[in-house]
């Protein structure tokens, strides 16, 4: 297997968070999106949509989604679990993720790229979207803070692939300039995440 | 079980097509999202991101995201199996899922709901970035086409939840104004999966 992704970007760190906390590395080469080379011809033959991270398997077929990728990993290595075991446990890991996933980590990447123009170089900027989305944002972590006052992770009494995405969102939308880690129950849960060595 | 939703709305119709496609019922409630009805406190205790679908379990948990809801359907009822068996098809089928709703199903919904102001009694309304969202699916969906100019479905050989989230998208699109379904390969996968009983 060898990994295509830029390490730095979230979606790059939720499968270099994920292959740590499983005790696994993978070679790998570093993808420069900031100079486009995600959207090349000979990236585009492993992701059309050109996005990162690719994981090649050893059949040489290209697998994409960072989701996609850490959930084979877990197939293939099931120890320690972060998908969940049983099916009522899955199923609320998956809701979990996907709350953050759609109401916060895509939120906070368009008031990111809207705001900031950051990829003006090669798509649409609409500022006052971009502020739209900043406050979806700021909405939806006031809810997950909410919640995490009577649980100590998102799905109850164990950490899970849903923390590692929502710690690695707030932690980007922190470096850029989106800070939704003042909150009580946020700040607690999220202290206790980044002190794990998968976050070092 | 019981389930709340709209079965009308594309992620209602996304675990009823579901349910439709395993042969199982559930007893359900529609819940009016024009009149708001997702809103109050009553539908947030269930959801406090006031979505639908929310399935509540036996035990009196709910679940909510219809991707979820299905899994977990799917994990009760494994035959016919629309998830994949290996995790190499599991994880393929994933891949699918989320390009289909990152890049086409995202984009269709936001817009729409800044293109007519739809929900404009409850939210902000961008119509420029309603633009660049119905823009950004008409690219995704056109690497879908070539993508099915070799694939009878989205995962291969085969139809999977993937493929019914794609039709359900497009026929929502094609509802609201934003036709999709034009290109060659796409219209050839399209009649197939809508003439399936589930779509009747």
């Amino acid at each position: 297997m060898h990994l295509y992704t830029q390490s730095a970007s979230p979606n790059g760190q939720r499968v270099s968070i994920f292959l740590k906390e499983k005790g696994l590395e993978l070679p790998m080469t570093e993808i420069d999106l900031r100079a486009g080379e995600n959207l090349s011809e000979e990236y585009r033959a492993k992701n059309p949509f050109g996005r990162v991270p690719v994981l090649e398997l050893d059949d040489g077929s290209y697998l994409s989604e960072s989701q996609a990728i850490c959930r084979y990993m877990e197939g293939m290595h099931p120890d320690p679990n972060f998908f969940g075991t049983t099916d009522e446990e899955q199923a609320f890991i998956e809701m979990w993720s996907r709350r953050v996933e759609l109401n916060i980590m895509i939120p906070v990447a368009q008031a990111f790229r809207n705001i900031t123009g950051f990829f003006k170089d090669r798509e649409k900027v609409v500022p006052e979207w971009g502020e739209v989305a900043a406050e979806a944002a700021q909405t939806a972590v006031s809810i997950v803070n909410d919640h995490l006052a009577n649980n100590e992770y998102l799905t109850g009494n164990r950490y899970t692939i849903a923390d590692m995405t929502l710690a690695i969102t707030l932690n980007f939308a922190k470096n850029v300039g989106q800070d939704l880690l003042s909150a009580e129950h946020i700040a607690r849960w999220h202290a206790e995440v980044v002190a794990r060595p998968a976050f070092s």
